[in-house]
């Protein structure tokens, strides 16, 4: 069945079947003209918005349905938790094409859902329309945070330790196995893996609470144009240089294993390859034992890669010998390197 | 200089330094990963979220760039006064090509910017990416709204007075007249009223707060898909049907004086033409000289044009002669007569 079969009304039905809500601060989601919801009064709230476009941000060849409504919320997830808030409540626009199958609907729909439950956040309102051409998905998520909590990119200073969660680089090479015919022939557990981390990123909600609540992150920002380009925005926004440790680069072995398939290093994807959405912060010298040991208690990947530096040391890599390179931080401009970004 | 010239961040720049605010409800704003505010504790909040596409819902031949601002934002506004919500934060996202000239984008912004100063709003955030063709801006508008005091679609019973404000059907005339080459040739200050209500609606904010503050409106909806079809969403969320009196319907004389210009009666499009953005609202009998004193006293024009009866009723238009006819609510499904729609 196609969609101007089901109509307008009948996929806004569907929708608020699949997501029906218990949370007591929604007073009015799905199905009225605007969404009115009771938040915390003692909390702020926290709001991100992006966009999923066929074609400029995913193709279907290498996206299931399911995968295009799972990234399509985790973007805009990844931005609240960059922030430390927690995410609540999420606004849905679909643009589809009147010829789009039901069952693609419903494959993205259940992508959404996977991703809204994994993460507790609430589905209350959005906006469908149709588009000429190819899907569009606009998600906008609302969160909570404790007062003055707020974790911002302005925050680093001169002497603060930079440290990224987890692994960087895994989307990027995820997604050059996905373009490669590779992966269709010898899929393993790994490579699985860093194809799941390009198709359905986790964002890291959890560590950004304990970055904020403790106040240990004095800056932060989520790994999505990249490693260096995003350190470059704290780095602006802070006033600040950065030197950063190559060997402390954190490459896992399956990146190190697959480098021979790989059009270029490990190390390049791990600083350039964008939409990791894994954490880069940085934190005052003295919390540095403190940090290690709260998220060693909730194994949560830590790693020290660098330091805060002066303005006009600009951003240096520091090689094994010591030597040290002003390098180019690159990453993502959506009309100048061909790609779009965030006004918040 | 085209949009690839000044690139995604000298973009963002831009609408930071044309869009400072001094509310101080706002912690951060346009910049960061997300935004974050602070809204009043004893309010709930609002929010509402709505998609314009080129081709789809506007065509750039009659769209100035500033049109296609102003409109984005208006009718997420009359979203909010639909609900009897005060508009307070925007967050906009722009998809366009990299081939777009900067100027165009500027005027877009003049647009945002001055229905955003006109209604009190503050940019609070969005999001900026590339379109493969055409210009897609999704707005997302958060208000705020006394506890309780929310406006539904569900709330009409029988018995209650249907009512609608100011003039229906100018959007669809004005649309009409920019179709034909009538418009060019003989301009009037009354004709580019209509067109005007077309490219910058004017949604009814003032109207909704006082309907919701005193508790007046039972059921209340903006017309953006026709007024019948509006008249059909309260009566099915509120399981009721409706009697219209055909000769109430508000014909003002220029919409009569342009008869033989148009293909259809000017009855026609008070009906069945969308985006006008007043807002259709039903209050108990008793309220009636309580209600038409307040707005006579402001000098807001509101019409009564029929009442609530049994949902087995259906909808019937009331003829002069008192004969009573089911009517087809028709109106706008994005899917079935080609067209989208709101999930909230």
């Amino acid at each position: 069945m196609y969609l101007e079969e089901l109509g307008e009304h009948g996929l806004i039905r569907r929708i608020q079947k699949r997501f029906k809500s218990k949370d007591r601060s929604i007073v009015v989601g799905i199905g009225d003209d605007a969404a009115i919801i009771n938040p915390s009064p003692d909390k702020s709230l926290i709001i991100s918005t992006d966009t999923l476009r066929e074609d400029i941000h995913f193709k279907k060849n290498f996206f299931s349905p399911s995968d295009i409504g799972w990234k399509a919320v985790a973007v805009s997830v990844s931005d609240i938790a960059a922030m430390g808030g927690i995410p609540r409540f999420l606004l849905l626009s679909i643009a589809v094409p009147d010829k789009t199958i039901v069952k693609d609907i419903d494959g993205l729909l259940n992508g959404v859902k996977d991703i809204s439950t994994l993460y507790d956040i609430a589905l209350i309102g959005g906006n469908i329309s149709r588009s000429k051409k190819g899907i569009t998905l606009d998600t906008t998520v609302m969160g909570e945070l404790p007062k003055g909590k707020g974790r911002l990119r302005s925050g680093a200073s001169v002497g603060d330790l930079i440290y990224v969660t987890g692994i960087v680089g895994s989307s990027a090479i995820g997604l050059s196995l996905l373009k490669s015919s590779f992966v269709y022939s010898t899929p393993s557990l790994s490579t699985s893996q860093l194809i799941s981390t390009h198709l359905r990123p986790l964002p890291k909600v959890n560590e950004g609470i304990i970055l904020s609540k403790n106040k240990l992150a004095t800056a932060m920002i989520d790994i999505s144009d990249g490693l260096l380009a995003d350190l470059s925005h704290i780095c602006d926004q802070s006033k600040v240089g950065a030197n950063i440790y190559r060997d402390l680069i954190p490459l896992p072995d399956i990146h190190l294993k697959l480098k021979k398939r790989l059009a270029k290093e490990p190390l390049f994807y791990a600083l350039y390859g964008g939409e990791d959405y894994e954490l880069l912060f940085t934190i005052k010298k003295r919390d540095r034992e403190k940090l290690e040991a709260i998220f060693k208690k909730k194994s949560f990947d830590i790693t020290f890669i660098g330091e805060i530096t002066s303005k006009d040391n600009g951003i240096r890599m520091v090689g094994i010998d010591g030597n040290k390179r002003i390098i180019r931080p690159g990453g993502f401009d959506h009309f100048i390197s061909k790609s779009g970004g965030k006004i918040c």
